[in-house]
């Protein structure tokens, strides 16, 4: 099969990889339909995480169901699924706590690969969710993003405690804080800030129900926010970037007792802990359940309530995904679909 | 009056010192008939935290007030009264939130020093809370931990999310550490472990509801706490020393999706942001919003159904200042009590 392998800093290249088959009695392989370039794939590709060698890449999808292992229960050949993006058995006490990222017998997919034509997916019954039928092609893109960006910016507003009445400020305009802003609104958030310079990234938070926009960021940012708010910071911050600059954005911006949802892949983070102490804001985040939250988004997303999938602004077939990286990299694109 | 001032490293006197008197129409001034050192006192006796020059000393007080500003309802002269080491206005949205010790116009009483035979109390009426009538000598040690490490455990407990069904792990067995145990107790955890390494100690924790002590600390102390749980950190924990190590230990010790609450004051704390995101807990505390808890703390205390001021193993009368810091640096006392 084709598929996506990254060989260096900026090489992406589509190779011919070995078909993926059934390993383990709770594996599922899938058809991809649609994969996508992740903000955290571009870590690597920029060469600021070190990979030791050429790495298959990926870790985003929604496909069909072509086989199933034996002890496979809940999906079946045929089944159009979305999947989260660490495998999950979805049964162990930290996946029935909503943690299923964090499960005990948790699998990266990233490790392997679905920016091809088929892929392997560890533990398919706790990790696979079937739509309710072969979806419309436009709802596509959008049960894709539910795959990551979608659900990993839900749980930054759930982290961040959006809900009636508050306002929740959202730091980094990618794919996940633009659906931070959406999931915010979906959670009756009152008041919405994207921080955002970039017009096109800013009328798009918009759409998605931002009330107000800041082109400021670092201390400047949080100053203007808090001359926004009447001196307070905001009841809850999404984190979206990962870095030491974001997280320290959005730590100033929450007010005493507010909630930090971060869920930016972290590099180069140290939190100094007098400033967080006196802070006194609740942080929590990580590697997003989205597991948790499928079955919710999916409904969402085929009743049309919501369409997430306006994050992608470029799409391409698997072959072009060289471009697909180059757009992001160079902000050209907010997200790449790629079609095998 | 007389009161207690730290000149120097390890140089705690109690020497003259002018008598507080009104300055505010919403002060209040309180015969202190109970104060009390601090761990956090340590830092600066230590010489760990420096101070400009003499400094006043003690933020937890029990009292009867002597005279209340023009503008002072709540509380009145001959009331007996508990206040937190925060003096908060309780009306600001911050305070109404429940976050009184970073009230908008929150007061350090530290920098008022308690340790002394009278003390300005700014805000009165948002900070004392009268008890019910005059106390029975036996109650007054427990009204005094209301104010601070009563408090401060208290909240610790809530911030670690104590409950019904919830192993809850303790981090730091001086006095605050010591009443989370209490705290979680009173919450319903099923499960309390201590960490610590004092015969003392441990009987006290274990009398105030711990089912567990370990008296490994550090990694050795996780390892450990997970072989005791069946492989998996506890649902909450409690840090209450403000180390690196400690904080470490308990981030840790808490599973993923679980939830810590810190209230040691931070010192030499830097949180690696890649293992915290990884970590995938809940983190919140900072200075405890004392005020939030002080009425039901009364009420349990005044019931006796709960008997925090146990902590207390060493009264002096104020004079003897010095010993009291001096036992506690030493840790020959858990806390040290000073009537005036």
């Amino acid at each position: 099969m084709r598929g996506v392998v990254l060989t260096g800093p900026g090489d992406v290249r589509v190779e011919e990889r070995a078909d993926p088959r059934i390993i383990e009695p709770t594996d599922a392989i899938i058809r991809v339909t649609a994969a996508c370039v992740c903000g955290s794939d571009l870590w690597p590709y920029r060469g600021v995480d070190k990979s030791a060698g050429p790495a298959p890449m990926g870790h985003e999808y929604v496909g069909v169901v072509e086989e199933t292992g034996a002890d496979v229960r809940n999906v079946k050949a045929g089944d159009f699924v979305v999947g989260s993006f660490f495998a999950s058995d979805n049964t162990c006490e930290i996946c029935r706590a909503g943690y299923q990222s964090r499960c005990v017998h948790a699998v990266p997919i990233g490790a392997i690969g679905t920016q091809a034509e088929y892929a392997r997916i560890p533990l398919a019954d706790g990790t696979l969710v079937a739509t309710p039928g072969p979806p419309d092609a436009d709802l596509v893109p959008s049960l894709l993003t539910a795959s990551d960006v979608l659900g990993t910016g839900w749980f930054a507003a759930v982290a961040a405690a959006a809900g009636p009445g508050r306002t929740v400020a959202v730091v980094g305009d990618g794919a996940v804080g633009l659906l931070g802003v959406l999931a915010a609104r979906e959670m009756g958030a009152e008041r919405i800030v994207m921080f955002s310079r970039h017009a096109d990234r800013q009328k798009l938070a918009i759409d998605f129900g931002a009330t107000d926009v800041i082109a400021d960021r670092g201390d400047a940012g949080v100053a203007a926010l808090k001359d926004l708010l009447g001196g307070l910071g905001a009841h809850g911050v999404i984190e979206a970037v990962g870095t030491h600059e974001s997280m320290m954005q959005a730590i100033r911006s929450t007010r005493p007792g507010g909630h930090v949802g971060y869920v930016g892949v972290s590099h180069d983070v140290e939190l100094p802990g007098n400033e967080l102490f006196f802070a006194a804001v609740h942080l929590h985040g990580g590697p997003a359940p989205v597991r948790r939250f499928l079955p919710e988004l999916i409904d969402l997303i085929w009743s049309r309530r919501i369409d997430p999938g306006r994050v992608f602004d470029l799409v391409l077939p698997l072959e072009e995904a060289a471009e697909a990286y180059r757009a992001m990299d160079e902000r050209r694109a907010v997200k790449s679909l790629l079609r095998p």
